[in-house]
């Protein structure tokens, strides 16, 4: 087989290249090792930001998202005592869409054939061959044969265990990682939202978020030790857990119900560079992993995919060859501010355990501070918007 | 001897409380340590807020700091490529004054006579006795003699090494303290500055800060492990590495000179709660310590006093015993916030010998956001011409 892209992985991200490159008719294959049931399957992000509703926007495919996505003007940071609204609408003229990941992922599969993008699921021992040369090509097995797909790019779109990063010699390769204490333990559940808007708490128990994906369907997080087992953790423990640390105006509103899914997650900040290096791009959790505090990942995988979209078309359109030469640093530049918000929102509402007294001083001292100040304020919500493409 | 309020401490946030005092009618005494030459030997911070331009001007003794301070209408954050301005003036409408604290102490000491303020210089072995009780007293030995002053209140402005702390019985304490793993080592000199604006270089051999006192006395800093000695820092070798460290630009405009003063003094954040038990109220150094970067050392200390005047005014005045409880909240709330932001500089522009990559990125990237968003510039800026009082 060839074609001019070859996309590793059809998670979001490299579902919304292909739809971006056969938009501009380039030709392009999405090999992805699970099937298409298995990536729905997973439960990730639901808090869309513009650039990500844009993206949906300009191929056509957003009447699902404009038609049930939540359009939120505002979230909430509670610090035990009071909650402190952060206005995003009023403070950068821009809202956020709850609209779950894997919803968006259903989107992108569903328009697939109609839009002549061909995905293959099911392919296995993806590997990835000649990266620096002008002709990379991918093999792997797929319904009993063994493949080979030719390509001028090939662009990794394979989350963080996937095998396009780690085709990339290490010669080249600088790794940036923090692990956090920390998991979060999340319950998704088809009861109303205990508020309209997201909560992030931080309690003198630990942190908590209360979310959506729907007017039907909540998201919600407590974190815990790295050493706790999802086994110990009945529904009616993590409802009781989530009503004393969101505090009582929200537990009176927090309906109950049996969880559909349930998991414990690590946190990790980590960035791969070079996100390019000879013939292959990297996008979205392939190169970076940010904590999901500020849900910011699927929305960084999405202004990459849009930057890599960029410099595609313009090599095969333009015949610009300094557009594949550019993606890094402009992808980069974005999802440094990302990973710098990411940690920041991660370290103001977590109780750390080496933190000692003085630490969590500058934690009330922050969020008094917050909690006064238009421009702290500005400076949060420009970020949880996202910042500019 | 009996006076209403007894200040133990005649630096400048001793002799700012006894001048405001006095202006009310209010009978104090300020008992000092040291002589008045050594006080004003001491070289400290010249920065100035305008709440402590204000005091000064409330009290008529603003004439030399209009004529000689030079009004600062922004300041700039180095990285090693690039100058950040943090147009000051422009985001918040304000402006900081350079005028140094030496000067401030004089200009409260010369016209401490005139306006009935007895300050006891060189007291010895000082003790606080009764701070329970409604009639606390100082205990001293002075010019030879055992003195004993009575007083309703004592008010401890005797900095972090002073009797007053010490005095608040253990049993309500509370310390919040972090030790920074590096010192300042500080340089005077009688050359112009280098820029007419300071500015604060995160270089990747460490700190650098270029400031001044006035157009012909610069003050430079650079940050060296607190193993350093200073007989080791030839003046040549300290001009040598602020060249390099503060960068080309700000190096070719550097006039270099023999040193008045050098000295290495380390960093900390300290704070001490309560910042008033019984009849004892603190004032600045007493309660707390900031970490120089951000110059609010003395301009907390000024707050603290306008709370404790308000206070003490309040109660003798009014008969309003209230205002004395509130004291140690109000000034408390600003303290934290300027903890805060003086701990989260010291953070963004110092190289941590324990920070890693990742570390090491965020300030990176901090840097960048704020290079280019007007809200971080806004929130930098208004903490640093200081936060409503």
């Amino acid at each position: 087989m060839k074609t001019h892209v070859a996309i590793v992985g059809a998670g979001p991200a490299g579902l919304l290249l292909g739809h971006l490159l056969r938009a501009e008719g380039i030709e392009c294959v999405v090999v992805e090792r699970q099937t298409g049931d298995y990536v729905l399957g997973r439960i990730r992000a639901g808090v869309l930001e513009a650039i990500t509703v844009n993206l949906m926007e300009r191929l056509g495919l957003d009447a699902r998202l404009k038609a049930e996505g939540l359009v939120e003007e505002g979230f909430n940071l509670a610090d035990g005592e009071r909650l402190i609204r952060i206005d995003v609408a009023n403070l950068t003229g821009q809202t956020v869409t709850v609209y779950g990941q894997t919803e968006v992922t259903r989107d992108l599969m569903d328009a697939a054939p109609e839009r002549g993008l061909p995905v293959l699921y099911g392919a296995g021992d993806v590997a990835l061959h000649e990266i620096e040369s002008d002709a990379p090509y991918l093999t792997f097995t797929h319904e009993g044969r063994q493949e080979r797909l030719d390509a001028r790019f090939i662009v990794g779109c394979d989350g963080f265990h996937g095998p396009s990063r780690k085709a990339i010699p290490a010669r080249v390769a600088r790794e940036y990682e923090r692990v956090y204490p920390f998991g979060w333990l999340g319950i998704l559940a088809d009861v109303p939202p205990c508020n309209h808007e997201l909560i992030y708490a931080n309690h003198e128990r630990g942190f908590a978020l209360a979310s959506m994906r729907s007017h039907v369907r909540s998201r919600y997080y407590v974190d815990v030790p790295l050493t706790e087992k999802i086994e110990d953790w009945s529904d009616e423990r993590i409802w009781d857990e989530l009503a004393i640390r969101l505090g009582p105006d929200a537990a009176a509103q927090m309906t109950r119900g049996p969880s559909i899914e349930k998991s414990i997650a690590p946190l990790r900040s980590y960035v791969f560079e070079p996100m390019r290096h000879g013939s292959l791009l990297l996008c979205g959790d392939a190169a970076h992993i940010v904590p999901p505090t500020g849900a910011k990942g699927l929305n960084l995988a999405a202004s990459d995919v849009h930057y890599a979209a960029q410099a595609l078309t313009g090599f095969f359109k333009a015949g610009d060859a300094d557009a594949i030469a550019g993606y890094a640093a402009k992808a980069l530049a974005r999802v440094w501010k990302s990973e710098r918000f990411s940690w920041s929102l991660t370290k103001l509402m977590h109780r750390f355990p080496d933190d000692g007294p003085f630490e969590r001083a500058m934690q009330v001292a922050e969020l008094d501070y917050i909690a006064t100040s238009r421009a702290a304020q500005t400076s949060i919500a420009e970020n949880y918007v996202g910042l500019p493409v």
